[in-house]
């Protein structure tokens, strides 16, 4: 595949090759063989790329200035090479050859920018929102194994953005916000207060803003609700539920994240309709949902 | 191309390939047809480069700290992603695609991050090394077409480092030296002292030098005078002379710059053996090198 109308002779080709081969053979030394088996691949699949489009000398230039930009806007709270990979995909064909679907089990998905770990615990059935504005929102499940047995004490991290968008980690100050963790019970059941999930734009300020504008590509992430589940001698489940009534989805996620599996229905609650632990919501309206998850064995 | 071992199983692969697809899809409405078709170039090799290795979640993560990293120790006078896309060939590979070889004309290698736009004129027989430190080096040459009639008032731009291996902009203060800029006399003729080039190490101590040690690549470069040649309806021409009996060119160049036609003698000329323009050189020793340059019709 190359530029129509670009002379490629023979010639040129064989520059072209022998450039690659050096490159590949100057990781040959190296002592660790998958370090070397990467670079390799990396060298190949680079050339391979430079190659194909013919790269102009002023594209590579707009290359090296927006990696530039890119480290330049990248700090402890904003990770723009994380966008980055989001948005080509690469963050997702990352998690779908570590996550390869086991029958039944629940998929994963990305685990994005905005995860933190020392997030408050909550007893079962507690609020996760600490402050965070928003549509209150029951949600409850089960963790089990791939044979349907209840996984008892295991660890669910959730985290989510407030109804502007915002995750805590976002904000001007250092409250946290919309994130905690609880263990499922010893019937393997969970249960708790979030809010309902919102459309939000990836931050667009930076030069992957800049590019997805320039490709015609929306910064919107379909409304979801993230979770990591933890247990032991079951693998680590990555995932979100996603919102089935999200006009996004049908418009597409800016990082490819969505499976249909985990489009999950919200269930609108109108205000003065009774709550499942009586939790009097002030005349507020809810909404609620149910996420059964299926943990996968450890060795997958 | 798997890693050995690694089960893909056909359901497998096409959640992959449906991935690939998807992504490339979402470059489809790009208003610059250009743009899109680099981008869902550079999305598939991406991917195929992730599939194939079977890049692991902890590997990502490397690449993300790598790239951070890189992008915290690049400022106005260090370009850490220039010195990456060199030492993988990339920085060639573009040159090799934008400089293909024309019959008689000389060969392009790579620009590398040290040129300075406001390089001071000299006339010709003057000195480009400003006080740098080094064995003087007498260069001269001519200019010509590939038909081969002169070119007269040609631009050169050259530039180089010290004795010590550092260009001026490595130094601590901000003094110019070792570049500068001369034009063709009306025969193409050309003529300066500079310095004995020497083999110098790329910066090392940021993470593309810990990626050349954990590879056990060596960071230097084989020993080279930098040259920019321009003159109008010519192709401009960006390239470098080597030392034919620099010891490094055996070893390898980090950057892959060298080209065997670039390869220059450099006659290493004693003490008190007179001076081609009959300069008094304070009993130094000295060298002399020949180059001369043939510049491609421009649309090449």
């Amino acid at each position: 595949m190359t530029t129509a109308g670009t002379r490629t002779s023979p010639e040129q080709a064989t520059v072209e090759d022998q450039l690659v081969d050096a490159v590949v053979a100057s990781f040959d030394g190296a002592p660790d063989p998958r370090l070397k088996q990467v670079m390799q691949s990396l060298v190949r699949h680079l050339h391979a790329f430079i190659r194909d489009v013919r790269l102009t000398e002023a594209e590579w230039n707009t290359a090296i200035e927006f990696l530039t930009t890119a480290g330049h806007i990248t700090d402890d709270k904003r990770q723009e090479f994380v966008l980055l990979s989001d948005v080509l995909g690469a963050s997702m064909q990352t998690i779908a050859v570590n996550n390869q679907a086991y029958q039944g089990a629940t998929e994963a998905t990305v685990f994005g920018p905005f995860f933190v770990a020392d997030a408050p615990e909550i007893p079962l059935g507690g609020d996760i929102s600490g402050g965070a504005a928003g549509q209150p929102c029951w949600v409850e499940g089960t963790v089990t194994d791939t044979d349907g047995n209840p996984v008892p004490r295991a660890r669910i991290e959730v985290w989510e953005c407030d109804e502007d968008g915002f995750y805590d980690v976002q904000y001007p100050d250092e409250r946290m916000a919309g994130r905690a963790h609880l263990h499922t019970d010893a019937d393997g059941r969970y249960r708790f207060w979030g809010l309902t999930p919102v459309p939000y734009p990836i931050p667009d300020d930076g030069p992957v803003g800049m590019m997805l504008n320039a490709v015609g590509r929306s910064p919107l992430r379909a409304a979801h609700l993230h979770f990591m589940v933890t247990a032991e001698g079951l693998r680590t489940l990555v995932t979100h539920i996603f919102v089935d009534d999200d006009p996004q989805l049908a418009i597409g996620d800016s990082v490819f994240g969505v499976k249909d599996s985990l489009i999950t229905p919200f269930v609108q609650q109108s205000s003065g309709t009774p709550t499942p632990d009586g939790r009097d919501l002030g005349g507020s309206s809810w909404a609620s949902a149910r996420f059964d998850i299926v943990l996968a064995p450890v060795d997958v």
